[in-house]
């Protein structure tokens, strides 16, 4: 089951500034292997869905063990059994 | 690592009316075992992270299974290491 | 243009705890007049789509001004015009 | 006030493919003037949170007197008082 996910990752608690854990998420998610994205709302991402929750469930765990109290994390996930969707495809063919 | 999640499930092109699909996937997150509480946007459940996360995957693939051809599925999580989170506690305490 | 919603407002940089924010925000909301019902994840909300987008507007320059320096709002909307949705009808029909 | 937001339309009931909406909802969005970026899970924009707030609203509203039955729209809005946030400057600063 291949899906197109958005995974942004909201530090709660450590200060009006939460740019170097924003990019740490990004980094965790990156270092998955699967094909990321980061834009100004989230990291797009695909890949196959257990994939995808795994880096989720990484990158949440990891920022917390490396010392962020709390996290907030919005997800989206596009799957589909028509067809495989693509980001090159751009989101909503 | 406890979560409280919401996770919202649209079916797409099974018509305007998705009341049996969000009814079935309503009913697979509860099969997870997990506390769930259907809402008017959602449902909102809580658990250790991987079984959170285990239980959404099950439903996006049980309903594809099922025949439902295309799914955007918005998920947020609320993860905190300072104290147990708790949906009884109400949000964003 | 009837809608049913449901707003997160996630205050950043107010510190780990963030119940006070969260319900000041609700209570902003509910001033709007609106019928509004609190979850672990949100606030529900319906009234006419312009109403509803008001009472968001308000309640983030409210915050703002009460001197909340970063937010981060998640708002889902959903609109339909075969029928008029309702919150008691129960999500997605 | 100036907003970083994110808007993704899904149109519900026109069908498994939804790209003709999605890509009307996008010109809809350029139609405001504001700076708009399209990606994978939406439309990221900027600008004053009104003319934000607006440009939604006449989008939604576009989308169903042209004919979409059912929307279920998903907003993020992000602000902040300390500074100018810009989606040139990337995310989470």
């Amino acid at each position: 089951m291949h899906a197109i996910a958005e995974v942004q990752v909201i530090p709660i608690g450590v200060g009006v500034s939460v740019r170097k854990e924003v990019m740490r998420a990004h980094e965790l998610l990156e270092a998955s292997g699967l094909n990321i994205t980061l834009h100004a709302n989230g990291s797009n991402m695909e890949g196959e869905l257990p994939e995808v929750l795994e880096a989720i469930r990484g990158t949440i765990e990891a920022l917390h063990s490396e010392g962020v109290l709390r996290l907030s994390t919005h997800i989206k996930i596009g799957t589909r059994t028509d067809k495989t969707p693509t980001m090159a495809g751009k989101l909503f063919k």
